[in-house]
């Protein structure tokens, strides 16, 4: 689906129960789709790349948000304005490694696990992995190169669900040949 | 997936983009899985069912909404109470039929299509039909069985989204055998 040009940048404020059950219509849908998990967890994180890639706009379009100076900016940024703004929750931002190239989002509460039970035969499902692609993708688009990946989940026992996010590179951006 | 006992009652608030994005993959999922479109449409509808009569109860929760009276009342709660907590938009309740059996939901705006244009070879798709299933599975839920249809369609050209439902029957309850 093609993006139309001349949408509106009214922003519609809504509970997030029918949110948490179309995704898990579309998590449903996945698990029927392809063989195992790990097939769909690769699919939830390319769908989220591809969700990550149009949202960023919206984003920086909303949120005025600058460019971020450091990655502990950018963090910020991501627990305060973006999860707030699309998931209707603020994680907070936590065990910063030594070089300060990593760190986790801690959620309390994962609004797209509230109605959830992980069965029996999904050991290996990593049911919200949409959101680690689409941290991916959003971030790839302002030239940050990072690796997301889910270390804890509330729907595997922990206690809270950790995000783990680890800064890679920055993405040089392209200039037209002949440039420098 | 199924419901988990000791989920909170607490809601987030959220924008809608993110459902909306999440919306769009799940429905290109569906176009690359069913031949066409009348079978996505059904599947849509199907989805839409199974989240309606999960909904409901959250629903009933939420709003404090008692038992309907008759259906101008359904409609309007519908419209005013239902549509906006989990869409963030409020439809106007239109075109009643003489008999009070059916009336018509005009959304000026509807979340589902913002970043949405239909694709040439998807002519038949009903995108947002997920919404005409949840309809008729919470109605379900509350003793009443109705018909819910896309007449106008912002996607096809029409100049606004027009959900058009009529009231079928009451759906007797279950009464345990023996008892009347």
């Amino acid at each position: 689906m093609s993006r139309q040009s001349n949408r509106t940048t009214d922003s519609k404020k809504m509970n997030s129960e029918l949110f948490t059950l179309t995704y898990g219509a579309l998590v449903t849908q996945l698990c029927k789709d392809y063989e195992n998990d790990e097939e769909v967890n690769k699919q939830l994180d390319k769908m989220g790349y591809n969700i990550g890639v149009r949202l960023i706009e919206d984003f920086l379009a909303r949120s005025s948000v600058g460019r971020c100076h450091d990655f502990r900016e950018t963090a910020d940024v991501i627990a305060k304005v973006a999860f707030k703004m699309y998931l209707g929750v603020t994680p907070s931002v936590t065990n910063w490694s030594p070089a300060g190239d990593e760190f986790s989002l801690i959620l309390e509460s994962n609004p797209l696990v509230d109605f959830v039970e992980l069965p029996d035969n999904h050991n290996n499902l990593v049911y919200s992995n949409l959101l680690c692609g689409a941290l991916r993708g959003a971030l790839e688009m302002v030239q940050m190169a990072v690796d997301v990946r889910f270390a804890q989940d509330t729907l595997r026992g922990d206690s809270v669900t950790e995000i783990r996010m680890k800064f890679i590179k920055r993405i040089e951006e392209n200039l037209p040949a002949g440039d420098e």
